[in-house]
């Protein structure tokens, strides 16, 4: 791709750099940006730039927050005594839109992946264990993806802290609410059939 | 979307303005950007910042350039009497990319859509005029795309210039170069008939 304009070839770089984006996305949005008011692009660069440069995370669960404690770890109305491992902040978000989940959330910041240079020791896990350790948690509730990383850290953690009088859950696998069986997964579907529950446990959630 | 932080939804916010990027894509970037180096925002914002301030627009082609007058326009070796319409910067690189034209281009800015609220005063169409009635164009070569708008834009241009001695032409439609003719659409293949060239004259072109 030519580019008559150095300005514009930059500009189309370094937007191509996130993932997802490729040159001609890159270029079709820059293009947008050209068009549009400039101050459109001026709030753009400054909100990247100042939640770059400000946002903090929190110290406790590590989950992005503007203060130094997150509104939820903050929340005396929360039980903090049950923890939910999550692998990043969507994951948060997500489960934070059911309203279904009233205790607090630890993120990890990822999983566990040799092939991505991913080990241990980047992660936060070491934080979640002193918790456990420190005796104010009664259940860890794994909430990672179903993949081998995901498998592989929850395992990783579990080992760290089995021999301590806590409660370690992970969430229930099946199949989806509204989904047909004819269209599931056979993993999915075997399992779901493996770690069926009582009927009347199936009408308390509803 | 509950964010737990007002800088990283502001960056959400703007991110999602951006044609084709909803929340959930913007977040993504969003934190793909919170796990690279500080640089890479930094990078971006400038980039698209200066861009924005400082990108200028050839003075005769109305192209993307960092200087007054662009490099198409400024080479003498290409034929300056023969203009190619285009509707926007990324036609010029999709057309300079095939290395088969040697004229120059002029750059509407778009297409007259009144859906769009798009009117022939805000297309460089008066420019555009002046340069035929100026005498110095033996030829315009409409390459705009083949829908109702881009049909009417050519005709727009076509009546204020019609009655000067100059060539107007269009760029070929028909099948693609590799194309099966059974999954043409009608229109194509039936105009690629009406429109069919003497064999000798396809020899030429390969």
């Amino acid at each position: 791709m030519e580019f008559s304009s150095k300005l514009l070839e930059k500009a189309v770089h370094e937007m191509s750099q996130l993932p997802g984006i490729g040159k001609r996305t890159a270029l079709r949005l820059v293009l947008h940006l050209l068009k549009q008011p400039k101050d459109q692009t001026t709030f753009l660069s400054q909100a990247l730039t100042q939640m770059r440069e400000e946002v903090k995370f929190c110290g406790s669960c590590h989950n992005i927050s503007d203060v130094e404690i997150c509104e939820i770890c903050g929340n005396d109305k929360r039980n903090h005594q049950i923890i939910c491992v999550v692998e990043d902040i969507r994951d948060v978000m997500a489960i934070e839109n059911t309203r279904q989940f009233k205790g607090i959330y630890h993120v990890l910041g990822g999983k566990i992946s040799p092939i991505d240079g991913v080990g241990p020791s980047q992660l936060n896990i070491n934080t979640l264990v002193e918790k456990v350790k420190a005796g104010n948690v009664t259940e860890l509730i794994f909430a990672l993806s179903s993949t081998m990383e995901g498998d592989t850290t929850n395992f990783f953690i579990y080992r760290q802290i089995k021999d301590y009088p806590i409660i370690t859950s992970t969430i229930a696998r099946g199949i989806a609410v509204g989904d047909e069986l004819e269209y599931a997964d056979e993993v999915t579907l075997g399992r779901s059939i493996l770690q069926r529950i009582p009927f009347e446990n199936s009408l308390k959630n509803n």
